[in-house]
């Protein structure tokens, strides 16, 4: 059954049943295309289990640090985010901050503060506007078409909303996951600078979601790179609510496996989506690493792959200059043999076993001139395998970021 | 006595006595400025005490595997070294074809080519032309004042020669310190995609010579970073000839503290012009992290700040955002409590014990806009200190490696 899902047109974190959403323009975020939204709340009918996974960087911002033992409870009911402003390095202030954000939202919602999670996303050390977010998150009417308007609330330099959703069924009952994120400049594994909000209204076990949250986000948000750069606030939350009726969802229950392959399916489609509109990207590349001798070595590679600026303005200038690739292979970690390594790009295998094969430069360029690049490499030393996306790296990126506050 | 040299105009690696160099123009390398030359000896009248350091990458090309075991003998008298392929990623080929330079060089020299050290750099996995080289090699003569023409033929894309030279006198007896180095993309600390070679008139001990170059390549190549990416070919080796005459210098010795300061000296001035000069850069950045509680948690600190591309971008647009200090030094490893941490950008202090002060964002970003911006970081929590330095990140950058091949 696994794997047997329908993807929804448009679908986003309102697909799934009991959930709303909505959002206003506040006037914190100073940039970006219209509509403009910088406030948003997303909101489920009912209380949801909810599991989380959170920043590595050890300057966290002041709404991870709040989310973090709210979403250890494992129940959640709501989230309200925001753009512009990060509400990291602000001190005390901040920690006050983020819990009046939280307040304000469940007054307004009716439910309990404990039960609102807050997600900020933007600039680091300022302080938050609270006189401009405090009017605007009450005027907040979440409704059940509302995720796409939650999803342009959470961008930033972001240039297009993210949001996937599926549905499958199983002994007559129909699931439904849907997914948001945001995410385009310091992005890294563990975790990218993201927001991932995943829903469903399959009822769900706390302790299976927290298990599925980790395991899905390794293979998912935590295998995109954009820039190396680890932000203060990534948030990855998965919310269920059981609105789709039915016995709670743990190991075992028949919906189980096809509820994990819909879920990762989505945080998938999400991760490509960050990857490919990293910031000043135009092109997503995914790197495919097999025959690791384990499978840290096969994520460690694949990631320093993506992440690696030779690599990424190699692709930026189609430009078949693959010693990169075993140049960033070789300072991994990963453990390796030169002689082993074979490297494709795309159908085309330019190294085998070590040494440069004959296909001519012109041909790797030209399968390079797409707009997805895939570069495969076999270390040819086991059986274990990890996939990760990034994008290549050009002058817009220096633009946007040497211009980013101003 | 430590520190009391003197800097010599235009010095270089012959400047110290007893050493040779020169070069000519192969046509390996098919891009940079006049006047051109790719293929380059350096040599000694007598044979040298040597030891180096190379790079950490598990790719490593073949002149670095030739290298490892020569210089693990102590012995060496010449350096044959060509630029526009780094001899990497080429099989035995490339095994053999590093052996011949070696043979080459060494017949031409009238010396054993156990005593000849080869290194390359540029283009990974292209097997070198060795019918231009071979010729090439052998019309080279070194002189007496050959310094300056042996840096240019080891440029890749850098744009200025980087050599110095200092001498200082004990006892009545004058000594030299040359030093010459290359590197400017695929730049990061263990080592710098550098080769960094430095000779001295005075006699060493072959087992001072070795601490002394793993530690002073500690404190200069190994805290530049450009581009995150480590390359395959990284060299670093110092040669001493005892032209200068006297008894060997060892621990204990006089001579020994002016030499390593000299020698020291001589690394951090080559290795600040390897940031300063990194491919499309505009400005050096200089990071100094104090207060650290560890030796390692200040040098990881300094360079995770060197390195991190949000920090290069904000200095390439003078833009004063610097929660992106905080966030590099959050991902850096180091231990760090957020509300110790302050944060100088030249003379403003920009973040005091984790919250923004009150120096307004227009007075940081005009500290910033300098051919130099210092950026000390206090961890507040012990007396360790590092110093890294790195360069912005530009359009240019891009620009240089999106077309570098080709």
């Amino acid at each position: 059954m696994s794997g047997e899902f329908e993807w929804i047109e448009g679908g986003n974190v309102t697909s799934p049943a009991g959930f709303r959403a909505g959002g206003v323009y506040a006037g914190i975020r100073t940039y970006g295309d219209e509509p403009r939204y910088d406030v948003g709340i997303l909101v489920s009918d009912q209380v949801c289990a909810v599991a989380g996974i959170f920043t590595t960087n050890a300057v966290a911002g002041a709404p991870v640090k709040l989310d973090r033992p709210r979403v250890a409870t494992g129940m959640a009911q709501a989230i309200v985010a925001n753009s512009g402003n990060a509400n990291v390095s602000t001190g005390e202030q901040g920690d006050r901050d983020a819990a009046r954000m939280a307040e304000v939202a469940a007054s307004h919602l009716g439910i309990p503060a404990e039960h609102v999670l807050v997600a900020s996303t933007g600039v680091i050390g300022r302080v938050l506007p609270m006189d401009k977010l405090e009017p605007a998150i009450v005027a907040i009417q979440p409704t059940a078409d509302g995720g796409s308007i939650f999803t342009r609330a959470i961008m930033t330099t972001d240039t297009v909303p993210k949001h996937h959703a599926v549905r499958f069924t199983v002994d007559g009952r129909t699931y439904h996951v849907g997914g948001t994120a945001k995410g385009s400049g310091m992005v890294h594994p563990n975790m990218a600078t993201v927001f991932c909000f995943v829903t469903t209204d399959a009822p769900c076990d706390a302790d299976w979601l927290r298990t599925t949250v980790r395991e899905v986000g390794d293979l998912s948000i935590n295998m995109v790179d954009v820039d190396m750069d680890t932000s203060t606030s990534d948030t990855m939350l998965l919310l269920a609510n059981g609105a789709a009726g039915g016995t709670s969802i743990a190991a075992g229950h028949p919906a189980a496996a096809p509820l994990r392959a819909a879920i990762e399916a989505v945080a998938i489609a999400l991760a490509r989506d960050l990857a490919r509109d990293g910031e000043g990207a135009r092109t997503l590349i995914e790197v495919t690493v097999i025959g690791a001798a384990s499978r840290e070595d096969a994520r460690m590679a694949a990631r320093t792959v993506t992440s690696s600026p030779l690599v990424k303005t190699m692709v930026t200038g189609r430009d078949a200059n693959l010693g990169r690739v075993l140049m960033a292979i070789g300072r991994s970690g990963a453990r390796i043999e030169e002689r082993l390594i074979s490297v494709w790009i795309g159908e085309h295998c330019a190294f085998e076993r070590g040494a440069p094969t004959s296909v001519p430069y012109a041909t790797i360029s030209k399968a390079m001139d797409a707009p997805e690049v895939q570069i495969r490499v076999d270390l040819g030393l086991g059986n274990e395998t990890a996939t990760a996306w990034g994008c290549d790296l050009t002058e817009d990126y220096i633009k946007i970021n040497a211009e980013y506050t101003t």
